[in-house]
C-alpha cells in the first residue's frame, strides 16, 4: 500500500533507544530509521542503490547495536538453550556460533538467533525483532530453572563489505585473518579484548565485533572509519537490495510466526533425528512427516520500479493466489524488481511464471534462483 | 542529545506493522510515527503544538491499534492473570478494567497496562511497548497451565477530547452516555458489536473502541469523522505536551525495568496485603518495608524551548546528580518546559529547586505538582 503523501519522520525517544553510535551516523547524515528489538536501526545513507553499489565495491561500518543479546547463564543454561532452540545445541563448542530457530510448542518460529555459546554454562542469543528475553525468563520461572538471563550491555558493531578484512587487520591485527566463518575470536583494541566474529548480515564478507563497553566502542568506531579511508568506507546498514540477492531473509518480514522452520526455509537447523528436549520439536517433526506445502523462493517482478511494499502482496498463479511477496525493492545492477515471497510447493521451481499484485498493479514475475544471480561478490 | 543534522524517516515494512487505519491517517498527512508493540502509532500531525491545542478545544481520533491486547481463555486464566499482575484482580468484575502492573520475580516492571475481564474465563491485558504476550506463554508454558494465550485481531480506535461524547453518542447513541469512567460496555456500529470503554490516555476525556474487524473499523472511522466535523474533529494521538502536563508515564521512557511500581507511581495499585500469589509481589513487599529513595515528579524547566529528549537527563541539586529528566517539552500554553524525571525522595516537595542538564547546557528548574496547572479541561 503506496498511500503515504510524504515520508513520515520517525520520533526518536528514551523508548527507541539510541546507541552509543548514534552521535556518529546522525552527524554524516542517516536517511532513515526503523525500530528493531526497541532500538534504532538505520535502513538508509545515501538512498538504497547509493549504499549497495558500495557495500558490494568498498566497506561500510554498520551500527547493528539493535541485534540484543540474551544472555543465559548457570548451571541449567545449557539445559533451557538447547530447549530454546530446535537446533542440536550438543556439539556447540565454546567460540562457535550456530543459527538456532526458536519456536512455540507448536513449532512457530518465535526468532532466527545466531547461538552463541560463549563458555561451558553461558550462551548467547543474537536474537531479531522480538522479546525472546522474556520468553526465556517466563520458561525459567515456570520451571524453576537455576539460570540467570538477561540482556548484557552488548553493542555489535559490523563491519562488511569486500574490504572489511583490510580495514579489521589494521585495527586489531594479524590475527584476525584467521578468524573463521561463524567463529568468534577474542582480539584486543587497546588493551581492551573483545570478542569477534567473521560474519555479518550481507553476502558481502565481514566481520561483527560485540562492543561491550559504550566508551571504547566509539573509540573503536572512530579507528575503524580512519583505517577504512583509504577504501572509501561508509556508515552503512543491512542493504534491502543486497540482501533480498543474498535470500537473507527478515523475521518478522519474510518469515513470521505462522511459519515453522520447516517453511521457513530452516529445515537445515532443525534436529529432527537428534534425542534432544527442546520446545516445539515434536510438531515440527509431525509436520515434517507430512511434508510442508509451502516454501520461500525468490521471484523477479517485471516492469519497472515497484512501490515500497509494506504488507504481503497477493501472488496469483491460475487465476487464484498462490503465495505472497514479502519484501521486493528495484535492483540497479540487475535492472529487475527483486523480491522474496511464499508460494506454493506446487510453484517453486525456477523460471515459474506467475504475477504479483502490487499497489501499482499486477506485474508478470517469475521465481528466480537465490541467492539471485551474482548476489555475492567474493 | 540533539546531534540530529535532519529528521530521519522511518523505514516502514511488514515488521512495523500498519494497522487497518494508515490509509486515512496517512492521507491526512501524519507527520511523524514511532513503532509500539511492533505497529505504527502516529506522534504528530500538524506540529505538537497546534496538536495538543487541538486536543483540548476539540476532538480527535486516535489510531491506538498499537494498543495490542494479550487474551488469556481458559481454565487456568483467572489463576494466571492473577499472577502476571500484582494488582488484586479477585474482585475485578466483567467489564471492568483496572491499571495491572506486570512485574518480574524480583519486582521489577515489565509493563503497565490495563486489564480487563472480559469473561469469566476471559482476560485481555492491554499492554504498553513490551511482548508480554511471550512473558505469558512463557509462564504457561513452563508451569503446564491449561489456557489459550494469543494476540486477538484487535485495533483500538481512541475518541478524544472534550467533545468526544458528542461524536460517540452521534455513532453509538445516546446508551454510551451511560458508560462510566474505567468500564466499558457492548455497543453496536451498524449490526455489529463492540466493546466500547470510557477511556483514553489524555487527560481530555473520552472513549477506546476495540474495533475487532478492520473493514467494519474504516467504516466507524469514517462514521467518527463524518460525525466529528461540526466540532472541528481531525487524527490525532497521544500528545506530548499534553500527556506530560497529565502526568501520564510511557514505559519505556519515565518508567522502566528498573522500577518497581513503587519508584513508578504505582503503589495505590500494588495488592500489598492481598492473599494473592502474583509474581513479584513478594519483592515489592520487601522494598515497601524499607521504603523507596526515589519518587516519579512533575519538573519545569526554565528557559527557551528544550530540544527533544533522547536519553535522560541528569538532574543537579548540591552540585550531586539526584535524578533524571525522562519526558521533556515546551508547553505553549504554561510558557514553560514541561517534563517528568525522577528524582531522590528528599527532592520531591513541589517548589524544590534543582537544575536540569540537557543538550544545551544547564537550566534552572523546580518541582511542579502533577498534574501540571490546568491539564485537563473538563
Amino acid at each position: 500500500m503506496g498511500w503515504a503523501m510524504s515520508i513520515p519522520a520517525l520520533a526518536i525517544t528514551r523508548r527507541t533507544r539510541s546507541t552509543p553510535f548514534s552521535s556518529r551516523i546522525e552527524k554524516f547524515g542517516v536517511e532513515a530509521y526503523t525500530i528493531y528489538n526497541h532500538m534504532l536501526l538505520p535502513t538508509r545513507f545515501r538512498g538504497v542503490e547509493e549504499d549497495y553499489f558500495h557495500l558490494r565495491e568498498s566497506v561500510q561500518i554498520w551500527d547493528v547495536s539493535c541485534q540484543r543479546q540474551v544472555e543465559i547463564v548457570g548451571p541449567d543454561a545449557a539445559r533451557l538453550a538447547q530447549m530454546l532452540t530446535v537446533r542440536d545445541l550438543r556439539k556447540l563448542g565454546i567460540g562457535r556460533c550456530a543459527l538456532a530457530p526458536v519456536c512455540d510448542e507448536d513449532g512457530f518460529l518465535l526468532n532466527d538467533p545466531v547461538a552463541i555459546r560463549v563458555a561451558e554454562d553461558r550462551f548467547w542469543f543474537s536474537i531479531s525483532d522480538l522479546d525472546i528475553l522474556l520468553w526465556a525468563q517466563g520458561i525459567a520461572l515456570g520451571m524453576k530453572l537455576d539460570v540467570k538471563i538477561f540482556e548484557p550491555n552488548i553493542w555489535p558493531l559490523a563491519v562488511q563489505g569486500p574490504r572489511a578484512e583490510d580495514v579489521i587487520v589494521e585495527v586489531f591485527g594479524e590475527a584476525a585473518r584467521a578468524t573463521k566463518f561463524f567463529r568468534f575470536d577474542t582480539l584486543t583494541f587497546g588493551n581492551h579484548p573483545l570478542l569477534v566474529a567473521r560474519s555479518g548480515w550481507s553476502a558481502q564478507g565481514g566481520f561483527e565485533i560485540y562492543v561491550d563497553d559504550a566508551e571504547i566502542g566509539v573509540q573503536l568506531y572512530d579507528a575503524l572509519d580512519a583505517a577504512g579511508q583509504k577504501y572509501g568506507i561508509r556508515p552503512g546498514c543491512p542493504n534491502l537490495i543486497e540482501r533480498i540477492e543474498a535470500g537473507l531473509m527478515t523475521y518478522g518480514t519474510d518469515i513470521t510466526r505462522n511459519d515453522t522452520p520447516l517453511e521457513g526455509g530452516m529445515a537445515q537447523y532443525v534436529g529432527l533425528d537428534a534425542d534432544i528436549d527442546a520446545i516445539g520439536l515434536n510438531a515440527i517433526r509431525a509436520r515434517a512427516k507430512k511434508g510442508i506445502d509451502r516454501a520461500i523462493v525468490g521471484i523477479t517482478i517485471d516492469g519497472d520500479k515497484v512501490p515500497a511494499n509494506r504488507e504481503p502482496w497477493p501472488v496469483i498463479a491460475h487465476g487464484k493466489q498462490i503465495g505472497s511477496v514479502t519484501s521486493a525493492v528495484w535492483s540497479p545492477r540487475l535492472e529487475t524488481n527483486v523480491s522474496l515471497g511464499q508460494v506454493a510447493i506446487d510453484f517453486t521451481t525456477v523460471g515459474t511464471q506467475m504475477s504479483v499484485e502490487t499497489p501499482d498493479g499486477v506485474r508478470s514475475a517469475q521465481v528466480s534462483p537465490v541467492p539471485f544471480p551474482g548476489a555475492s561478490t567474493h
